[in-house]
């Protein structure tokens, strides 16, 4: 069994590669829930929506967010009434908006939620959220805090970043579908998606009891980099470690992480760097980590996979 | 000033025939709440909605319900996730449910939500609704007490009616700007719109506030039959008056409301009724009455203003 840690498009990609290899009994990928919010009156989980959307293979590979074949109408006649329109929703994305919103008021947990959605829509491995109560990432910057889709969406990233905050993280309540999972033995290998280390990743991170389990375990972590070539791959990774004054490579990402993953899976392009990470005293495995179809999917799926087991093989 | 009751489509369309005589300040359309309900977590008002709609130019003229050049993804997915899918929204629509949504929860009372939507909307003639505070039409059948729009759209109009009930319609709380033109002097005519009397207009009458003005009304009340040549235009209120043991008939309907109106407008075809509703003591008016276009909504309300304002001037 492996777990895999996800955010977004990185985190969709990864997911849909590792699900490509493994059964549905031998993988569990959970997902940041910090970019959630509430958005005219809906519970919105973009990050859940997009391992969902990549695992249904409903996912708009054009846009990296949302659904394949997506029209807009309900934005547009919205916008035309004066209503919020910075957030982007599209007609069918919204269909699970407005579900999941009524599953949670009827007191269904988030896990639970996920569960049916997932099922509903084809998904066979299990999508956990990393919590049931709400951990929402806010974003120090020099405009001041900012709730995460103000900063990520509604300002395109732009404010300079001090620092992020993991509301709710320390009190977040663990699914208890993932509390069976973090019992010792149950797990061979983590793998951390190429999703953004530090609003994807690092709010997973945030919670007590999925760090703690990270932090005692028995199994390897192996990280793939999101960084490659020395930009980020989508998103605003790069420009943030600048502005936190970390190195924006595969080795600032490895530094950045340090004790807390055992190797990592770089780029081709990288190349350069392994004998760096490798001098932090990771494994380093170097390939194609770009993956711009289902097929790269697979294949870096099928090799993370390898990387990972033949890693936990030499721990044993 | 004129004051027009209205329900669905039949409402919409009196009120684009009267919108297209009267000057913005010289009609107010007080709308039929009773089949308003929550629905997938929003606010629906399909009357409000339908006059809105219509008065904007905006109105679904095939369906009769709904938005012109509506799409249904949101419905499809919403399907394809197991949601509830009986009830149709279309993507532009429910634009304008997530919003009244937003509004409502946010303290603005239903008639300043419906003056916002109007004026986002381009419409200039106030549209009103009969309560601020939730009347709810509840149908006694052969199956028991259903909510209106389990009766309606659910099951289709299929259960034999018993009677009507409109919960809450007692405690009803007239919004500020009716309570307005309900004081005595300002109003020279109100116009009955041809909606189900049981299920559009019964409801409005049963708001304390305004049956009391109606009762002791110094002007003249004038109605469209909503039946033609035995049927309803549209919808089930000639099967509703025949299980109730009325006469589905522009008398049936006379009768039915009784001392309530002053004159009829009725349509050719029923030109041989026009004596016996004479004889009910009303005035009676023989027109074309089916608006199947804009001009001929334009033609009635051109019609109906000057039956209504001779009414008047008689009374004076």
């Amino acid at each position: 069994m492996i777990v895999a840690l996800a955010g977004g498009v990185g985190g969709g990609r990864m997911a849909t590669g590792l699900a490509a290899v493994l059964p549905p009994r031998g993988l569990a990928i959970v997902v940041n829930t910090g970019d959630d919010f509430e958005h005219l009156g809906l519970h919105v989980s973009p990050d859940l929506d997009s391992v969902l959307y990549a695992l249904a293979g409903v996912d708009n590979r054009e846009t990296g967010w949302g659904r394949a074949g997506e029209t807009w109408n309900f934005m547009e006649a919205l916008r035309g009434l004066g209503g919020e329109a910075w957030f982007r929703l599209g007609d069918r994305d919204l269909a699970v908006h407005v579900l999941r919103t009524r599953l949670l008021a009827r007191g269904i947990p988030l896990s639970g939620v996920t569960r049916m959605l997932a099922r509903r829509l084809g998904v066979r491995h299990a999508i956990v959220p990393m919590s049931e109560t709400p951990v929402r990432t806010r974003v120090r910057t020099g405009r001041g805090t900012l709730a995460f889709q103000d900063y990520f969406v509604k300002l395109g990233c732009r404010p300079r970043v001090r620092g992020f905050r993991f509301q709710g993280g320390r009190a977040a309540r663990v699914p208890q579908a993932l509390r069976r999972l973090l019992r010792p033995g149950r797990i061979h290998a983590v793998v951390i998606c190429p999703s953004n280390p530090y609003v994807s990743v690092a709010p997973i991170l945030s919670v007590p009891t999925i760090r703690a389990w990270l932090e005692s375990r028995s199994f390897p972590v192996v990280g793939v980099s999101p960084i490659v070539g020395g930009a980020a791959v989508k998103g605003p990774a790069a420009k943030i470690m600048r502005e936190l004054g970390a190195e924006p490579s595969a080795l600032g990402v490895a530094r950045h992480y340090g004790g807390q993953v055992d190797g990592w899976v770089i780029d081709r392009k990288d190349a350069g760097l392994a004998r760096a990470i490798a001098e932090e005293g990771k494994a380093v495995l170097v390939t194609d980590t770009i993956m711009s179809d289902r097929e790269k999917s697979a294949a870096l799926g099928r090799r993370v996979v390898a990387f990972a087991l033949s890693l936990a093989e030499k721990q044993d």
